[in-house]
Order: structure tokens, then C-alpha cells, then sequence
């Protein structure tokens, strides 16, 4: 598939605000030709410059595999309307259901190309985001066999520019559809709400 | 000052669902006599039994040397009134404005006594809030040293049971006083929106 319509690039500087307000996220990996996507909740940022993140991959996933193989990993940013699909994709495993990208119809794209990634590498994106992070795994064996914690560092951003721009969200002006979700289990979100400036 | 009057005991397996639609929260913590409490939105859980999380905690913060002091925090969730005092005390170190907590009026009251925590070690908890996390500290040098993170295990939870009770959050039929909030940056909070249920 395409680049979204709406895919603008965010300086690295701000990426850190991309998660800050604490959204779920979905993780994505690609490696020799495989690619998944799960959904997770316990993603964090851990660093401003250069922008790190924290994301915890469980080891019954498929997607840890394809992260571990190929260094890489995409967080992003689903919306309220892809609700089912990330409650979806969260929960079915690619290992026991190995169809799961078609059978839930995840729209994927290709991030641009990257200095340092090769395309077999590279994380496959998600249409229908509010943003997109690519990052490279700083690997930290001890964190990622004890508490299944891996640290990246984000090497490129972008968000939907109708909804972050100027390194701000803007949810409160932006289509209702594009906030994005936060999950609390079995089924139940939350959405972005509203804004409050101190 | 005295315990709230909604501080009701969250079981510890439902502990991470505190936590796990990512709001910001306030760090405290206590150690010979001093005290002291921070904001910060680079929480998280990870893992659920025993629940575990991580905080971010940068050096130059009077709340991380007294979590290392002590080897105990707490993480708690200000509402939505208490954007202002969040911005405040996250902006503000100790090290700079030792009377913080006085300036801002921050309303502490002291944690139910804990097996294994002495009163000395027993982080001070905030009122207002609507959750409160007691944690012990995994000590994890190289994290702690390397990216400022820490890793907690949970030893006891409490909620507002107007907002949180039987294990699950109730935003939208509670007072919207006691949404949580969720930090951007620059003064820029959202609250915890509406309910999705797929």
C-alpha cells in the first residue's frame, strides 16, 4: 500500500511528545521476509535527545522474534475508529494465528527508506495512525530476558499533520476520529481527551 | 494530615490497570526525615504479577536520591484539578526551592503501614489523587545509571472508589474532577477521554 495522505515528518527533538500523554501503542517488525504487528499498552518514552523509548515485548510474541532478528521496531498510534482492530491484533498471536495481519485486514505500508535500515529490515507502518516512530534497538539482554523490556532509540518520526503539527497535538481542533486510545483491559479504552493547559 | 476519605485497597492483580492507560503521575518518597514529591509522565507498568513498573527519574531530581536512599516510591495520579500543582512541582526541583512542597501546599498524608517499610522509608502519598502505587525499588544499577530508569515492584494499591472500583475504571460515570491527566508538554495536559468498549 501507499504512504498515507497524511504522513509528516516529526523533528526528533519534539518525537518524545509523540508519547508522552501515554497512548497504546501497536509495535511492528519485519525480518527475511516476515512481518507482524501487536498491539501494546506498555510503551513509554525514556529520552529526549536523541529520543529512546521503552516497549515491553512478551516472549510468546512474534512479533519480539522479528524485533530481536532484525534490530528494528515501528511504534504507532492508533486511532479511536481502529479500536477492534488493535484490541484484535493485541490479542491473537501470528503463532497460533499466522494469518492475523490479513484475517484483521491491517492496512500496512512502507516507512520511507532509512540510512542504516535495509528494506528487509525495516518495520512495516499502519495506515490510519495518528503518528508513526521507527526505532533501532539499543540491546540490553538483561532487561530483555528478566522484565521483556527493550530500549530503541527513535531514528525517524512522523505524524499526521491534521492532528500533530508544529510539535503540538492538536486534538481538540482535529477530527474527533483521530485521537488516539488508551487501554485499560479487557476491551476497554479510553480515548485522548480534553485538552487542559496550565 | 488524614487518610482520604475515598482510599479504598486495589488487589495487586488488578494493580497494573491503574497504570496501564498511561496517565502522569507523582513520584514520592521519603527518607531520614526529608521528603519530597516530583511529577513525572515517563511511568509505566511491566508486568502484572507481581505488578512491576518503571519511572524515569533524572539525576538531577531531590526524589530520586531519596528513592535510592530509601528503596521505596510511590506513583500516584493527580486529577484534573491538580494540573496546575502537577506542572508546578514537575517543574520545580527541591534542589533549587527547598520549600517547594510548602509553596504549592502539596496535601501529603501518610501511607497505611506497610510489612517490610519502616515510617521512615514510607513514601508520603498525595491527596486529590485517584490512585496511589506503593513500590519497593528492583535495584537495576546499570538502568538506573545508564538511562535514569527505574524498576519498582508494587506492594500495595489504593483508588478513589469512585473512579476505580471492582478492578476497573468508572471516568464516565464519576465526577469529571477525578479524570486523570495525561502531560504533553509546556504546561499542555489532556484528560483521560471517553469510554470506548469494542
Amino acid at each position: 500500500m501507499t504512504t498515507p495522505t497524511h504522513f509528516t515528518p516529526v523533528p526528533l527533538d519534539k518525537a518524545y511528545r509523540l508519547l508522552n500523554h501515554g497512548p497504546t501503542v501497536l509495535v511492528s517488525a519485519a525480518h527475511a521476509g516476515q512481518r507482524n504487528v501487536m498491539a501494546a499498552a506498555w510503551a513509554c518514552a525514556l529520552d529526549f535527545a536523541p529520543p529512546k523509548v521503552t516497549v515491553v515485548l512478551d516472549k510468546a510474541t512474534r512479533t519480539r522474534e522479528l524485533v530481536e532478528a532484525s534490530g528494528h521496531f515501528a511504534l504507532q498510534l492508533p486511532t479511536v475508529p481502529m479500536a477492534a482492530l488493535t484490541e484484535a491484533i493485541g490479542t491473537e498471536s501470528a503463532h497460533t494465528h499466522p494469518d492475523k495481519l490479513q484475517r484483521h485486514a491491517v492496512p500496512l505500508f512502507d516507512a520511507p527508506q532509512l540510512p542504516g535500515i535495509t528494506t528487509e529490515q525495516s518495520p512495516p507502518l499502519v495506515q490510519g495512525c495518528a503518528a508513526w516512530l521507527v526505532c533501532r534497538v539499543i540491546p540490553e539482554p538483561h532487561n530483555q530476558q528478566a522484565y521483556d523490556l527493550f530500549i530503541g532509540e527513535v531514528v525517524a518520526a512522523w505524524a499526521d499533520e491534521r492532528v500533530f503539527r508544529n510539535g503540538h497535538w492538536e486534538f481538540d481542533s482535529a477530527p474527533d476520529d483521530l485521537r488516539t486510545l488508551h487501554y485499560v483491559a479487557g476491551g476497554q479504552f479510553y480515548a485522548t481527551g480534553a485538552s487542559i493547559k496550565v
